[in-house]
């Protein structure tokens, strides 16, 4: 297992403390493991709580032994109930919480705990913290990566026809975590669930779901709506393999077409198209474009492709994203959407997916995990791009 | 895919909205997935509005073709923003809103949008709702427990020596999804993430993490510190497998001992000690114990075994419960727990899991998910319970 160094950490606390200032907190609390983990390095059942002019104590419920061994944090304590908290905490004016995430009764509970203080919401510091990664995170999603092109060369083997979507999921994830793959993805959000076996075949890749994605799939019920299914897959028709790997947390995102058989032509026509607005669309971030400049442009690309009517779905279930940061979280800052307007930014980190979806049809699609780092954009799932022909 | 009967979901309504007059709402709004499902039978994106007086609206924003299939209400309307909600809601004075899983940001938000409107917690409603399972509920458990005894039943050929505990869980997950196993479990937290995975062998099975469970395991990585870690399997250890099932959203737990060569003795004997607590715990569930009762009887029994020092866990980390309620989350009412005083009412599921941890030896337990109806328990998850050596 890896640790995150101590200098990680401090260059983590420094920077967010830099950001508290900005925002004139005196501190702020981490209840959300997520957050927590980034800024101690562990994951234990804990609370995090950094005050502006002092160094930050964890608090941790369980299990203190391991939390110490993983967090280089100095002042680590355990502590029982949220109760025990406001004895520690000097009296301050203004503190941070994560509001965008944790739950309105404990929020109420915890601010109640404490005298005049006014809370607000530092999740956009947590944000903005972690747009750019550090070589210790990229190397983690190097790591990621490595696992993802081990599970990818050997989807081949798992494709016949007949076997299930979910078979193929199956099978991926479990050679996947036999290399270290921790089988969750994770994402803010109180309904949406990530889940690593989007497989898609034929018909069912045309399929909208409940998720912001041009194509949902069928899923396995009505309680699992999304992503691979029961149906069997066939010769001659396009499977997509959409399957998130996640290694210490850091997770990397990838897309890549396969056939039995044969693939369809228009299949073939919309994955080219796919790799041409990944390509193009990737210099456009080294030109500086804004995020909405680059959705927009990928836009026209496959207008003037001629995949406007299927290009990241069809109407009206388009979607107004082509890309998502990727971190600890599977959408994280940057994001290449219609509605965001900043550039990305040097030491960013994104999945970019252009995909197409033909009705009844299927789908297909195109997507990397991009390191953008001194004006380039390196490919950090470099897995083979080309369709696979089983 | 089974969906949902329109007498199923117009009986659960009409129960909650008895539960809403007793607390004088006039209405509730169930915007958390895993309580909308219950209600209307879909996981679409979607916001469900239930009023005392008139049929409940589910506002659906993707995909309302899919909710207009799966679920059997009568009013399911595309919206677009919370915005547009308000307008489709006559003036009231007090509404629900499930306040303990909701974030902060988004109830206050919510809230705003209504004029002078009480809000309170309803979430103790729909928990009290799902206490006792219908039989279309059990039907679909006891599909999931069917897939968990093909699963089980599979165990020995993933166990060889060498093998990661990581590698048979994610062999048991590939072959459960092949049977519609869903993935994921799902339980009611910010913080804590059910996985199906916890296979834990000789050492492992001695150390505590972050979850409330007697054991949690050594895990992947400081980002995923619990159940199956890529420890080798060897001869002659306890290996603990303890494997979650959910169909249709609705969960079995149960946990079986397995060894290659050999079980050591301590742990046969524990075993038997798991079996017998176990047995006698349920005799009382029949008797009428409390929650509370059952509990400190349980404990109890495992002093007169011989094993208070390893029941339940060793000091300081014992845990304070012996079971839970299940259903479409993994931790529902009714509780075995020492904080607890109910009886276990008529239709209740509930896994009942004794376990025993040896210090920096391993663990053995044995868990089951249990149907309590007409005075007697009867075990769901009924796949041979002998330690098996493989």
């Amino acid at each position: 297992m890896k640790y995150a160094p101590k200098e990680e950490i401090d260059a983590r606390i420094a920077k967010l403390k830099t950001l508290m200032e900005k925002a004139s907190l005196d501190g702020a609390f981490f209840h959300y493991k997520i957050d927590y983990y980034y800024l101690s390095g562990t994951m234990q059942d804990s609370l995090l709580f950094v005050p502006l002019d002092a160094e930050p104590t964890l608090f941790v419920k369980r299990e203190i032994s391991r939390a110490r061994r993983e967090s280089p944090l100095g002042n680590i304590v355990p502590y029982r109930s949220v109760k025990d908290i406001p004895q520690h905490v000097k009296p301050m004016k203004r503190l941070g919480m994560q509001l965008d995430v944790m739950p309105y009764n404990d929020v109420i509970k915890f601010q109640g705990l404490f005298g005049n203080v006014e809370f607000v919401d530092s999740s956009p510091l947590t944000k903005e913290l972690r747009k750019r990664k550090s070589p210790f995170e990229i190397a983690l999603m190097e790591k990621a990566a490595e696992i993802g092109r081990k599970v990818y060369a050997r989807v081949p083997e798992f494709l016949r026809e007949g076997v299930t979507e979910i078979e193929v999921g199956g099978q991926m994830e479990a050679y996947a975590k036999s290399l270290g793959h921790e089988g969750l993805l994770r994402v803010r959000s109180l309904n949406y669930e990530a889940y690593t076996w989007h497989i898609l075949s034929g018909r069912t890749g045309s399929i909208v779901s409940q998720s912001d994605s041009p194509m949902g799939g069928l899923g396995l019920s009505p309680a699992f709506p999304v992503g691979a299914s029961l149906k069997k897959i066939r010769k001659n028709e396009p499977i997509l393999v959409d399957f998130g790997i996640c290694y210490h947390g850091y997770q990397v995102d990838q897309t890549r077409m396969y056939a039995i058989g044969s693939m369809p032509d228009i299949f073939v026509g919309a994955y080219d198209a796919c790799r041409e607005i990944h390509d193009r669309v990737l210099d456009k971030v080294v030109e500086g474009y804004t995020s909405r400049e680059l959705f927009e442009y990928s836009r026209e690309l496959g207008d003037k492709l001629g995949y406007g009517e299927y290009y990241l779905g069809y109407k009206p279930h388009k979607v107004r994203f082509l890309g998502h940061g990727i971190g600890i979280e599977l959408a994280e800052l940057p994001y290449i959407a219609a509605s965001h307007t900043y550039s990305i930014e040097d030491g960013a980190v994104f999945a970019i997916e252009p995909k197409m979806v033909f009705p009844k049809k299927g789908c297909c699609g195109y997507e990397n995990t991009i390191h953008y780092r001194n004006g380039e954009c390196r490919i950090i799932t470099d897995t083979d791009d080309s369709i696979v022909i089983v």
